[in-house]
């Protein structure tokens, strides 16, 4: 049974936020709600509208946009300034404005921040926290009150610290959260403030802890042992300095360490997948050292385990790694090229031998492709063109072939209308000795000769006509040559409701990108011939390579 | 005063060694050692001699070519085996010709692991500890013990994991310390084991934990804090599956948290060196996020703090940046309004005035531009220009003008040669009235684009041909919408002995890269005219804003 009353407060969207290097877009950040709903998370605190645009809009287009199922969006912000009203404050309005069910307001709860960065007086403070609670409450929603510095707080003046807490609570906050701001604390000082503050106050408390002594996640466990009933994180730990507490972690802890099934054990099978989606729509990757959902979480390399993990698996792993969706790997150092070529050819549906010549040729490529440059890790169209050449030993068979292609951009300052630009690519093709010439026009040569491609081919090969380029990344290899280094691009394309990528490389970075976008053609286009429209290949129809 | 009794034991050269992707030759192993010597940790574990070919090496030149000035070195193995005398066992044999001050025998203490992996009795595994300690105290060595799988086994059977102490303490080992070896365990349990074993045997006891749980900092903490007097540990946590205890943390936390001086002050400040230097032997970056030492670990992005960081730095840092060897960095980003503004402003040598219009201009320029799809925290020439207009009031002053750009990329087949491929670009600029055209020819647009920049630019503005183009990246802004989305280009450059970058957003892909190039240009020209060649703006020249 799920445990009801805990509290997953996930702050990926906005404490996250402020990792070094997110930049999240608006589709980004309902992408990434999407995923914490489906995980099981309680409140999706979705960032500070009135104070970032990107956020206002996020709560803007939530409202029809996101159909989350399980999860309730918070709205985040600050009390109202010194001497302003609550119903005035223009930040407590486009609070408001959010319509989110939860608001979460930050407190100073630091009688120094009180005093030098928010410059006014502690009884002043006292009640911007009383009013702009009462307020939003008074407005039907449910606040929570983030006790900033709670911790650092608490030593200073333990009398003010409380009063913060009581006030909130007074005033209608639901639970008030510790916040362990600077991320200073230990466990025991933790645990031990938590227990008094729950003691002396009575109140619903959270807790919310940064990793800059590397114990966030034991913080937070302290601070639940010690009564806090919710549970503020961030996935893969993202945020500022060295990071929040991950989320991830807290909850696999809490079910597995703890028994307390704060999600339900069929969602946390689906943590390790959930983290792979977050990491893509933040392109920020976790760790591969990630407790439970890190890709080495249970790999094993050491010899001394190596025995005793033939006679019994669970000698050596502290938890089944399947309870959270993730495998035992062994690294076998120089076997370790054949045995993921064959596990990863197996997971595509194709039938292949243990050791076969097929497979040591396919490993041979993918190392000297790897070592010039290539990588298939998202890349799974050009991995299965390479491995179907392998399996069937023939050279891939090409519906088409290319003549010539070009791609021009053109600027030129339009006077005060600003600057205009041009695109055009041609392609050259051949089929079945027939030779087409076609034109497109886009936003850059990649969309172009995408555009100029389809228009050449669709005709032919009606199945293209549904293949839509969604993303593309160019990855310069070497950093020390200028822009005269190869270039790597992936492309991501969405093919009816599957997603996959293909990737080129070459010196020159609009031939890697016409790699690429060739790749993906001759994948759609693996199992047809000019004019018949049958599907793409679908995994399950690869059971078997295809005679050359 | 550096406390004396505390023992400070690194294994980044064995247990570390496991960590997937860690492939280390002696010479980096001996490297290593003078930087965790350097530390002042008490204790390398350079390996397992007999057991690793590479580490009997190791221990081979260590003797006449690591000069340790503080730590001393010890050799891991296991006890004899089953049946076999230890001065006779080979592996007992190999660990006394390693010819170190210390050795670390590994013990069983899980009674089903003395069972199913070493497959021998409990009475037998006991005397296999107490034999082989004996005979090496014997031969003059200091002893350690691990007790494998303590915490597991303590559970399990607490009399015979005691009784693995008591023996190993009764034949001479100097410290026992307890493994956490499958990382499994919470601060609570570990701290009431540690406190325990201490309890009922009396023995000297020491800690190493795994981060399978995200708590091995605060595992050996908490062991610490019960009483444990040894602390294992790596350098970056560095370790397999979710890696071993940080030792670079536990330090951290033991001098700057707990007052205890395990290593003196002036050695501490050398940590964030000592860090960088091992990830450069290794190859393996630590976590931008690492506690203390990691280059996020003192950065700010938040506005909410950034206000407060105005007033006084120590209100967001739970300790000064400086007694690790670190410093603090500001990021400007939308979420941190106008006071990011202002100290990156300060930081780049701009004395701005705090709330000036001019800040207030900037950060809603800022603000705008990112919710654009513009990021500045790896473009800090692009700040930079926005920011000299704001502070002077004056649009851009511009040494040229652009008054059309053009690019082509042609590829053909070229028979069984493969594929041509070429690219030739085209800029038509005005300097002071005069119409300059110029061809450049590159691996791609951007390089072309460049060399046609450069062509038409370093005669007039001899400060250019020293600005090198090493690395960019694009990035489509929404992945929902196809190729026709914004795309971001991140350029960045090399000038001289410095590094910057500049940022461009466009539909067009290669409009958002030419608009990085042309503020790479003006960037450098900020202080030029025509014809002179003074240097490009460096930091301490930029104290004011220029006249417009």
């Amino acid at each position: 049974m799920a445990e009801q009353s805990f509290q997953l407060y996930d702050t990926t969207l906005r404490d996250g936020a402020q990792q070094e290097g997110m930049v999240l877009t608006v589709e980004d950040k309902l992408a990434v709600a999407m995923e914490l709903d489906a995980l099981g998370v309680g409140f999706i605190e979705g960032g500070w509208p009135g104070a970032v645009p990107r956020d206002t809009e996020f709560f803007r287009r939530a409202r029809t946009e996101l159909d989350l199922k399980h999860a309730v969006l918070a709205a985040f912000g600050a009390t109202r300034r010194a001497g302003v009203p609550a119903p005035v404050d223009p930040q407590v309005r486009a609070l408001l404005a959010a319509e989110t069910p939860v608001i979460t307001l930050v407190a100073k709860s630091h009688t120094g921040h009180v005093r030098d960065a928010l410059r006014t007086t502690l009884a002043e403070n006292l009640s911007m926290i009383g009013g702009t609670v009462r307020h939003l409450v008074h407005a039907g929603r449910r606040v929570f009150v983030d006790a900033e510095h709670y911790f650092d707080g608490y030593q200073l003046n333990r009398e003010y610290a409380l009063a913060v807490v009581r006030t909130a609570a007074e005033a209608g906050a639901e639970t008030v959260v510790l916040c362990d701001t600077n991320g200073g604390s230990l466990p025991d000082e933790v645990a031990a403030v938590v227990a008094e503050t729950h003691a002396m106050t009575g109140v619903q408390l959270g807790i919310h802890c940064h990793n800059d002594t590397g114990c966030a996640v034991a913080n937070t466990m302290a601070a639940i042992d010690a009564g806090a009933i919710q549970a503020q994180g961030t996935a893969h730990g993202y945020g500022e300095r060295c990071g929040n507490a991950d989320l991830f972690t807290v909850i696999s802890n809490l079910v597995l360490k703890r028994g307390r099934e704060v999600v339900p054990l069929e969602r946390l099978a689906g943590l390790a997948a959930t983290g792979r989606a977050i990491s893509e729509l933040t392109e920020l990757p976790g760790s591969a050292a990630a407790p439970y959902i890190g890709e080495s979480a249970f790999t094993h390399k050491a010899g001394l385990h190596a025995s005793a993990l033939r006679v019994d698996p669970d000698l050596y792993q502290h938890t089944r790694p399947e309870l959270v969706g993730n495998a035992m790997r062994t690294l076998v150092s120089d076997m370790g090229g054949r045995s993921s070529i064959e596990l990863k050819a197996r997971e595509l549906g194709y039938d292949v031998e243990a050791g076969s010549d097929e497979v040591a040729r396919a490993a041979t490529r993918v190392k000297e492709l790897e070592s010039a440059g290539y990588s298939f890790e998202s890349a799974d169209a050009s991995f299965e063109l390479l491995l179907r050449e392998e399996l069937t030993g023939a050279p891939r068979t090409r519906p088409f072939e290319v003549e010539s292609w070009s791609v021009s951009v053109f600027g030129a300052q339009a006077g005060d209308a600003g600057e205009t630009v041009r695109t055009e690519a041609t392609v050259r093709l051949s089929v079945q000795g027939r030779s087409i010439t076609a034109t497109g026009h886009g936003n850059g040569p990649v969309n172009a000769l995408d555009t100029a491609l389809h228009a050449a081919l669709d005709p032919c090969f009606p199945a293209l006509a549904r293949l839509q380029l969604v993303d593309y990344r160019v990855r310069v290899l070497s950093g020390e040559t200028g822009s005269s280094a190869d270039a790597r691009v992936l492309i991501s394309y969405q093919d009816g409701d599957r997603r996959w990528g293909t990737v080129g490389v070459d010196a020159n970075t609009t031939a890697a990108s016409w790699h690429a976008l060739l790749d993906a053609v001759h994948y759609v286009l693996l199992d047809e011939r000019p004019g018949r429209a049958t599907g793409a290949p679908a995994h399950h129809a690869l059971a078997e390579p295809l005679s050359p």
